[in-house]
C-alpha cells in the first residue's frame, strides 16, 4: 500500500442500517477513494456514547453497517475496516491530547453549541470532549487526507490546529496535520423533501430495504407542492423525485420525465414508480451482496477484527512516537 | 491476597525526590495499609500532564520516586507499584466515564476553581478532566478503599456518583462504590514553618538529602517568632522545630527540650542540630536502602514493568464487564 499518496481517514457513528443519503454522501465516496489512498474507515462506537443515546443496539448497529460498508463495494483488502473500540490506543491519544486543548476552544464550536442545546440536560465532559476523540482518530492513524463536506470544516480545522499544539508543544513530528478532502457530493433530501434524509427525522431510504418498502417510501415523497392536480404542470427543478430520477435513472428517461412533467404529461404517482423501480434495480446487487454477508455472520466480524489488528499496526507506531515525545516512562 | 478485607487504591502524581511531608503524610500509611489490605499504588504520570508543567523530567522523577516508594517500605510482593500510563486501560474507562460526568459537576468542584486561578492561561480540557481520570484509577482497580485526607473528601465523593451514576445507566455493578479510608497524618509544615511542606515551595527537606543538606536545611528552620534573643524564654508549642523533635527524638530529649527552651537553658541552634542529627540516624537506614536501589535501576524498573502486569491483570478484568456493560462490540 505504500506507493499509494497518502492515507485517508474517515469515521462514522453506528447508526445500523444505512440510507441513501448515508451512501451518496459518504459510502460511495469511501469506495471511490480506496483505490487511490491507503484507507482506514472507522466505526466509532465510542463517539456513539458522546450523547448518551441507548447503547443497547450498538453492537448491532455497528454490525449492520459493516455490512452496507461491505455490500457497497468497501474491500477489506484494499482498506482497513474496524470498530474504534477495538484499538484502545484511540483512548490513550485522546487523553493526552484532551491535556493541550484549552476548553473554551471546545465550547466554542458551533456544533458544541448546538450539540447543547439539543441536549440541554445531558452536557457530558465527554460531549463536550467529541472533537478531541476525533482528533484523536484522525492523528493516531496519522492520516493525511480527511474526507469532508464544508460544513465539517472547523472541526478539521480544530483537528489540525490541536496536532500542531501537541507538536510544538513537545517539540516533536510524531503527529501528522491532516488536510481536508473536500468532496462534492450531493446534498441528499429526506422523502419530505424539506430536510436532509436523516434516520432521526425518518424520511429516509434504508440501502437494505425490501423493493416494495423501498416503493412505498418512494411513493409518499413531496413532490412539487405547487402540482396539486394531476392536470396541473410540475417543475422538476424543485422536486426531490426528479433529484432522485437524475441518480437512479437513465438520461432519456430523466429526459422524458423533465419535458412531461412540465406538461403534465406524466403524473406524481407514475413518476415515482418509474423511480422505485430503477431504485431497486439499481439497489439489487447490492441487497444480494448484503445478503450474502448477513449470512456469513463470522466472516464479518473476522474482517472487523482483522482490521483492528492492522488498525493496532499503525497505532502503536504512533503512540510509541507520543509516549516518547511526552516523556512518558518506557513500558516494558 | 485473597484473605484480605479488601483493596486499597492511592495514586500520587511523579514529583521526584520525595520529602519528609509526602512520607509522613502519605507513604508511611501506604507501607502500613499493605500489610492488612490488598494495596495498588500508581504514580499518576498522566495526572502530571494536566496542568502542562515541564514533562522532560517525567521518566525521572518517576523513577526518584518510585526509588523513595521502595527505601521507605513498599514491598512488591505484598502490593503492587506501577506507573499509571502502563496500564492504558486507565484511559478507555477515563473516556468511557466521561460520557456520564456533566460538565457543570466538573467546573463546580473547589480544586478546578483553584487550579483556574493558579493557571489561567491553561485552562485545558484534561485539567477539567482530571477528577474524572482519578476516578478511572480507582475504579479500575475496584478499590474498597481509598487513604485520603478529610481535605479531599470532595474528590471521593465525587468519584462515588461518577461510579454510582455508570452503574445506574448501564444497568450493571461493573464497576465498585469505593469508601474513603480517613488517615489521621499529621501537617507537616516546611522549614518555613508557615506552609505545608511542598517542594514547590522549597521549604522541603528531602528523605535522600546527604546528611550535610540536611543539617543546613534544618539550621534555616523558622523557630518560635516571639524567641529573638539566645536569652529570650521560647515556646515550643509554636515552634516547628520542636514539631519535629517529637517526630524523630527520643521522648527523654523531647521532655528535657520542652523544659530547656521556655527557661531558655538551650538555645535554637544547639536544639536543631540535635534534630538534624536524630533525623540523620532516623533516615540513615532509608538512605542506605535507597542507594542499594538506586544502584540496580534495572531491579527498580523490573518491579514496575511487573506491577503494571499485574495491574493489567486487574484492569482488564473490569474493563471487559464495562464493555459488556455498555453494549460494545467485543474484541477478537
Amino acid at each position: 500500500m505504500s506507493l499509494k499518496p497518502g492515507r485517508v481517514f474517515s469515521g462514522a457513528r453506528p447508526t445500523g442500517r444505512q440510507h441513501l443519503g448515508n451512501y451518496l454522501g459518504a459510502i460511495k465516496n469511501y469506495v471511490a477513494l480506496q483505490d487511490e489512498y491507503e484507507c482506514v474507515y472507522s466505526i466509532v462506537d465510542l463517539h456513539a456514547l458522546t450523547t448518551l443515546e441507548s447503547t443497547q443496539d450498538l453492537r448491532q448497529n455497528s454490525y449492520e453497517m459493516a455490512l452496507d460498508w461491505l455490500a457497497a463495494g468497501l474491500d477489506p483488502q484494499k482498506c482497513i475496516i474496524f470498530i474504534q473500540s477495538h484499538v484502545p490506543e484511540v483512548t490513550e491519544l485522546h487523553t493526552i491530547l484532551s491535556m493541550v486543548t484549552p476548553l473554551g476552544k471546545l465550547t466554542d464550536l458551533p456544533t458544541f453549541k448546538e450539540k447543547a442545546r439539543m441536549h440541554p440536560h445531558n452536557i457530558n465532559y465527554g460531549l463536550v470532549g467529541y472533537p478531541v476523540l476525533m482528533t484523536a482518530d484522525i492523528a493516531l492513524y496519522r492520516a493525511n487526507w480527511v474526507p469532508v463536506g464544508v460544513d465539517q470544516a472547523p472541526h478539521i480545522e480544530f483537528s489540525r490546529e490541536t496536532i500542531r499544539s501537541f507538536n510544538f508543544h513537545f517539540n516533536t513530528n510524531a503527529l501528522v496535520e491532516p488536510q481536508m478532502k473536500v468532496t462534492n457530493v450531493p446534498k441528499v433530501l429526506g422523502i419530505d423533501g424539506q430536510q436532509k434524509m436523516s434516520k432521526s427525522l425518518n424520511n429516509h431510504i434504508e440501502l437494505a430495504a425490501t423493493p416494495e418498502e423501498t416503493q412505498q417510501r418512494v411513493l409518499s415523497m413531496v413532490t412539487d407542492p405547487a402540482r396539486i392536480r394531476r392536470t396541473d404542470p410540475g417543475n422538476p427543478d424543485v422536486c426531490n423525485v426528479f433529484s432522485m430520477h437524475k441518480i437512479f435513472s437513465g438520461s432519456e428517461e430523466v429526459e422524458m420525465i423533465n419535458v412531461e412533467c412540465r406538461r403534465a404529461g406524466i403524473g406524481c404517482v407514475d413518476c415515482k414508480k418509474r423511480l422505485a423501480k430503477n431504485m431497486n434495480a439499481s439497489l439489487q446487487p447490492f441487497r444480494d451482496r448484503r445478503a450474502d454477508f448477513d449470512s456469513k455472520p463470522d466472516q464479518v466480524w473476522d474482517i472487523l477484527h482483522d482490521g483492528a489488528r492492522r488498525a493496532t499496526v499503525i497505532a502503536e507506531e504512533t503512540m510509541h512516537d507520543v509516549r516518547a515525545a511526552v516523556g512518558l516512562a518506557e513500558r516494558d
